[in-house]
C-alpha cells in the first residue's frame, strides 16, 4: 500500500463535552479510533446521532464485519475524530482497508495521541476529537448499534466551522458548505 | 403568528428504501410529520441516523416533551421528510412553535398528502418523504429513541442533490456544499 504523506497536526483545547452536537449533528463522516491489548485501529464511520446533552450521549451503528467491533466492544472505548476534507482521501483509503491486515495510523501517517480517559488514541491530525466510553449495549447484538458517552472532548479553535466531509453513498461525498445564524433571532430562548 | 407564504410542491418519484441513505447520512435536519386521531402534527429533528439498509432502520430521538412524542408512540407511525434551503425558515419556525397550541401545517402554508403505508402525511413542499413504522421501542423510555422501519420512499428527481440545513447548535446552520465523486475509485467493490 502507498504510504500517505503526513498531514497537519492540531493543536487543540479543552471542549465542553455538552457541546459537541457542533461536530456531530451536522452529520460528518467520523474517524472512530480503538485500542485493545497491544493494537489500536482506525474505522469510518457514518452512521451516527447524538442522544442526549448531559450525559453526553452518541450512538453508532459499528458493523461486526468491522475489525474494530470486537476492539470496542472488549475494550468498550473509543474516540470519535472528526476530519476535515484535507484528509477526504485517507477517510476513504481507512474505510477501503482492515485493521485485520494494516497498521492504519502508520500506513496513512496518523498521529496516534494518548487520550486523557480511554485508551484508545485521538488522531492529532483531526478538527476534533471525542474521548468515549460505552454506555449501553443493549442494542449492539441485534443492530449493531452502541450508545456512547462522551467523557472528554478536544477541539481546534480555528477554524471556527471546520470544512467536514459527509457520505452520501455510492462514492459522493458533500462537502459542508457556508454557515448562517441570519435564523438565530427565530429561536425561542431555550430552543437553541 | 404570521401566516408564512405557500411554497413550492415538489413532483415525487418513488424511492428505494434500501437507499434513503442518500439523504439522511450527510445529517439534514428533518421535518417529522405524524397523525393520531384527528390531529397532525410537524417537528424538526436533528437527532437521527441511518441504521441498516434491509431492512430500511433508521434510529432519531424524540423527546418526550415534544407534542409529537405522544403522536409518534401510540399511531407507531411517523413521515421523516427533507426540508431544503428555501425552507430554513419554515423548519426554524416548526422547531420553535408547538402542535399544542398550532396547526402547523396551515400555520406554515405547508400540503399535507397522503401517504401510501402510514396515516401520517407526508409534506409534498419537501425534497423527500419517508414513510417509517416503528420497529423498536426498547429505547424510548430511557432515550426518547426511537428505531423505524422506512416502509416507502418518495423523492422529487431534481435537483439530483438538494441543498439541505445541517444544524450546529446555538442557532448556526450550515449549508450543503459541493458534491464530488472524485474518492470514488478508491472504493474497493461493495464498500460503496
Amino acid at each position: 500500500m502507498r504510504r500517505a504523506p503526513r498531514r497537519k497536526t492540531r493543536a487543540k483545547k479543552d471542549f465542553p463535552v455538552a457541546e459537541i452536537r457542533r461536530f456531530l449533528e451536522p452529520g460528518p463522516i467520523v474517524l472512530v479510533s480503538s485500542a485493545w491489548r497491544r493494537e489500536t485501529n482506525i474505522m469510518t464511520m457514518g452512521w451516527h446521532t447524538v442522544m442526549e446533552f448531559t450525559p453526553s450521549l452518541v450512538g453508532c451503528v459499528i458493523s461486526s464485519g468491522n475489525h474494530s467491533f470486537e476492539m470496542i466492544r472488549r475494550s468498550k472505548e473509543c474516540v470519535i475524530n472528526i476530519p476535515t476534507v484535507d484528509l477526504a482521501e485517507i477517510v476513504v483509503r481507512i474505510g477501503n482497508s482492515s485493521g485485520r491486515d494494516t497498521d492504519k495510523f502508520s500506513a496513512f501517517g496518523l498521529t496516534p495521541v494518548p487520550a486523557a480517559a480511554v485508551g484508545a488514541p485521538l488522531i492529532a491530525e483531526c478538527h476534533a476529537n471525542l474521548e468515549c466510553r460505552l454506555a449501553d449495549a443493549r442494542l449492539v447484538e441485534r443492530y449493531n448499534f452502541f450508545v456512547f458517552e462522551v467523557v472528554k472532548a478536544h477541539a481546534a479553535t480555528t477554524p471556527r466551522y471546520p470544512r467536514t466531509i459527509h457520505y452520501r453513498g455510492d462514492g459522493v461525498f458533500m462537502l459542508s458548505g457556508s454557515n448562517t445564524s441570519r435564523y438565530r433571532r427565530l429561536f425561542r430562548p431555550g430552543m437553541l
